[in-house]
């Protein structure tokens, strides 16, 4: 993709998210030695690749060196700077960001932007992060662009607004505004200046600066150019903060009026400059009008010595009932998992405010009726009870699940025991989850060839995905990655990891005739940080409570399919129903839930029952499991 | 009070605080001309008033101008961009501070730092703002202090952490900090520089900067006081940071080992004094143990050709299970609304943790069982239903609450109807709401000779507390501002009011003998904004909301008294009880709170009567009212 002068590629047969930025210097000796201008320019590729990844459930930035270095290199402090600034404010760098120089290039290994670990918060958190919101407000003298976390409390606000304004027709909000406006206007100057038609050259204004008074003085050149940047970010920063007025041809320490020369503007033109300008800004509505910014533009003569010297333009802003952009902001996602698209205003507040639920919190929800947030620990734990029954984890055991799947397949396939035992030999304990097929668990299609896919959660490794083909394929490898990939942005974005994740892959061959594991093909070259690891339980819990929900927020918890092609239909004499010690609104939720999404979920669990529950007027079913 | 060098001063006879700071120079043009130790002395006293007063329920910042102006003048970018760093970053400059010049005072109105306008909010944000939060950490290979809003969102980690380490035994999160440093350790370098007893000078380190790594050269003069200093600000920060290694005697960019030549210091004295101020550092714990910053020092030999040049000092510091502060945070408030202490460490995190919950939440979430966030536009409606019930807003009208004290009073004393006439008549409508005592209603020292007090809530004026006497009496006016300043306060901090806000005094006197409004004292000389008046029913209601919380939190929701020193036994035969439409939880709630406070609450309503409910197993009174 070309990003102005920038190219960021999208490295192809990985696991992972991989955006090739191209060269890079490295190392804060290296980078002030630099250009200011290449300097700037490797930094927005880098911030841009960064921001994607953000977005797109983490992944890595690779570089390649531009500079020769004996040893390591640190990133830079500009770099840094550019990253921390993408990030919540609360975080470290270290936080999303870790580097690792492998040979000529250098990884920046990004995390997600990931929800809060726990509900409460929540709400207080954008989903998505931004170059930069392009809305400006006014605070004191100064304009301001808001920060991602301004940005989201803004919006905030003035939905909250606009909901307020429907409640009440009078518009109180407006109206203290006013009152803040009512020091001026009782002194009553910018207003007074604004009615009149004529000014003395060099005369004093008798108001200072404030929050609703900008003074800007017309450039030396090109001030068309001059006066359309400087509507663009004065304009909606009037709008956006109780309005105001902006003059242009005032010095704005002297308070002096000095207008601009009538030899070098054409008042008419300007004003046309000046009402294009603001037609063109961004205006996103919380409420139900299509309103546009409301303004109006006067021009004074300036007058030195009696005679017409040239212009002072004022334009007066009147509040704005929701919120004007300067411009789109500058968000990007990886799309699709191949393109990289910048998103629209319309798609970036909805994103910001969260319009679209996401399902972990659905879910939760769900479980349980009471969620305020003094009981947010309570409905953790119903989420770790689910997971604690369906995924248990034993320090010190390895587990096979399930283990039905597990022992059809191993008698199915000769050799298949061997070569899982060689693979998970290294690690110490934890957990194998085999599926006929990965792919069709997370919505993927299926592949010919395979024999089964097994996602290994062990200790002290990262989460890998192994699939095990009948017979070579070059293909398996792809197949392998795009599972792989797919789960982890799954598990970040709907089952709310987040932890620093890449599911790393590996391709196994159980042909007979070969020595089975000689076609073991190596997945991703990148050398991922020691932090990608479990390095105890509750990680470890963390991440299958996430695949947990990834997995009942989809067809089943884990297919198991005796016959190709008839998996919803027939299911195993061991398929039990899992729901289990949850208070009653949780299991008729469970229940609605399982029943409106066909899901059949495994249990060891020895006796089912169904019982129909009235919850709330609606007859839902709820289920009810005994204890073996 | 004296800080450093600036003293300010408490005005007395005030409705509200004035800190006088005393002499500051004016507006940017002039304070650009300043010396900066001027500039930073005079920013420094102004900072330190306004957190005073943020913290204090709000209040006036008075400054004499030491400039001449001929013109009203604006702060300046300096004072503005300091008053930003103490407010939310989500809000705007003119939010909190309003400035208004009056002769040769200029005047800051400092709204309080409140508590959000809806409940949802209030998880998000500390309830104090502080100029330093003297709390370190590393993001990167720099060292930053954290923000108010990062402070707050790193207490409330920790916090959590600590209860997590609690429940688990196996601290999950120390295991996630050593895999990040695992990367560093397997190259393994800073670890082995650690054990080693000598390095080369000149020695070019194998590892960059990073979260964990610091590389510092010694300063070349005063050495004991810059180790000192490094010390104070990087152990606090690895230690919140996950641990590190701080290098004393390495250049940073060239990572050169330099070290100090063994002329300049004395390697054992230099130790102690590493110990003694790392000692020195203030630590808070949310976990139950006492534990100190654990840390190792090591001094290694510099050699230059085969001889000791001087020493490398490094120090590894561990990760803290909870807080390390550099100093006490600088935050200051206004004690007993007569003097101004700095908080300590304890009380800054007790008040930033919000550990001592205040009433108006209390208040709410009592009301109302369900208190989801969801629910909180619901949850405000009922304070807002019992408001209407209470203190109806009527436009256009003007009403006197009580009624029945009212006619008592206006009967009791000739010439009261006249003289309130008069004073109300500038405003259009407006609620009147007399109190034979407002101090007594407060919990302040009712005084002698007080006929009563009243106060007014008008449409385009601010609230006005009037303090109607039977004859001259020069207390008067001290009487009346210590009950609108005690008001004011609570409104805020019990209250949560979220407006600009002061209540105004005037002291009246119905003395026979002179016109009844000859008397009239005019309360404070200060001028305050538009925006401190009632613009609109939404922010009378507001008002009228924090009001009765405030009264609802005391004795009585009107003292009503027939005889006086008995007003807790005796009622009017008009008294009732105003519980109305609550659902049945906040009913049980409410009646409980009244039966455990005493308190008596007047209403129209005809029938009263107690139905007792057992409310999750306890009896509690429920009240039930019907409609009239
Ligand atoms: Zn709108
Ligand atoms: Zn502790």
């Amino acid at each position: 993709m070309q990003i102005g002068d920038c190219s960021l590629v999208l490295q192809p047969s990985q696991p992972d998210l991989v955006l090739n930025v191209g060269r890079v210097t490295l190392g804060e000796e290296y980078r002030q030695k630099q250009q200011k201008f290449q300097r700037d320019k490797e930094k927005k590729k880098v911030v841009l690749a960064a921001c994607a990844l953000l977005n797109s459930g983490g992944g890595v930035i690779q570089m390649e060196m531009a500079n020769e270095a004996d040893h390591p290199l640190e990133l830079g402090l500009d770099l840094e700077q550019a990253l921390r600034e993408l990030i919540p404010s609360s975080d470290v760098l270290q936080a999303f960001f870790e580097t690792r120089q492998q040979g000529r290039f250098f990884h920046i290994f990004v995390k997600s932007w990931s929800n809060a670990a726990l509900p409460e918060d929540n709400c207080t958190k954008p989903r998505i992060c931004s170059v930069s919101s392009s809305l400006y407000r006014r605070s004191g003298t100064s304009t301001i662009c808001l920060d991602l976390r301004q940005a989201y409390d803004f919006l905030k606000t003035q939905k909250r607004k606009a909901q307020n304004t429907l409640l009440n027709e009078e518009s109180e909000h407006s109206k203290i505004l006013r009152a803040m406006h009512q020091d001026i206007m009782e002194s009553n100057s910018p207003f007074q200046v604004f009615q009149s038609n004529k000014i003395e050259y060099g005369h004093i204004l008798p108001f200072p600066e404030s929050h609703s008074v900008e003074f800007k003085q017309f450039s030396t050149q090109k001030t068309q150019e001059y006066v359309k940047r400087v509507i663009q970010e004065y304009i909606p920063a009037f709008a956006n903060t109780g309005g105001g007025y902006l003059f242009i041809g005032v010095h704005d320490k002297s308070r002096r009026v000095l207008g601009c020369a009538k030899e070098n503007i054409d008042p008419d033109s300007l004003q046309r400059v000046i009402a294009q300008a603001i037609s063109k800004l961004p205006v996103f509505h919380f409420c139900s009008t299509d309103a546009q910014v409301f303004y109006e533009i006067k021009v004074i003569d300036v007058f030195k010595n009696e005679n017409l010297y040239g212009y002072l333009i004022i334009v007066n802003v009147e509040p704005f009932c929701c919120v004007v952009f300067s411009e789109d902001p500058a968000s990007w996602m990886v799309k699709e998992q191949q393109k990289i698209v910048k998103l629209n205003m319309n798609e970036w507040v909805a994103k910001m405010m969260n319009t679209d639920p996401d399902l972990p919190e659905a879910f939760e929800s769900q479980l349980t009726l009471s969620d305020h947030p003094a009981y947010c620990r309570e409905q953790v734990n119903h989420k770790t009870q689910l997971q604690q029954h369906l995924f248990p984890v034993s320090p010190g055991r390895w587990q096979y699940i399930p283990e039905t799947l597990w022992m059809e397949l191993s008698s199915q396939h000769k050799g298949l025991e061997e070569l899982i035992h060689q693979q998970v030999h290294p690690a110490s304990w934890g957990i194998l989850i085999f599926s006929r097929s990965w792919a069709v668990d997370l919505g993927l299609e299926e592949k010919q060839g395979v024999l089964c896919d097994a996602l290994l959660i062990a200790h002290n490794r990262p989460p890998t995905l192994y699939t095990i083909l009948g017979d070579q394929d070059a293909e398996g490898q792809d197949y392998c990655n795009r599972i792989a990939l797919t789960l982890k942005q799954k598990l970040v974005t709907m089952g709310g990891y987040t932890g620093k994740l890449c599911v790393m892959t590996k391709v196994l061959c159980l042909n007979p005739n070969i020595n089975a594991v000689s076609l073991e093909m190596s997945s991703s070259q990148i050398h991922y940080p020691w932090s990608y690891n479990f390095v105890g339980t509750q990680q470890m819990e963390s991440f299958l409570q996430a695949l947990m929900i990834v997995l009942l927020g989809f067809r089943s918890l884990l297919r198991y399919q005796p016959e190709k092609n008839s998996y919803l239909s027939n299911f195993h004499h061991h398929s039990h129903l899992f729901v289990h010690d949850l208070p009653v609104s949780g299991k008729a939720t469970m229940a609605m839930k399982i029943r409106d999404r066909n899901i059949r979920l495994y249990m060891e669990a020895e006796e089912v029952e169904n019982v129909c529950e009235d919850v709330s007027g609606k007859t839902t079913m709820a289920m009810k499991i005994r204890e073996r």
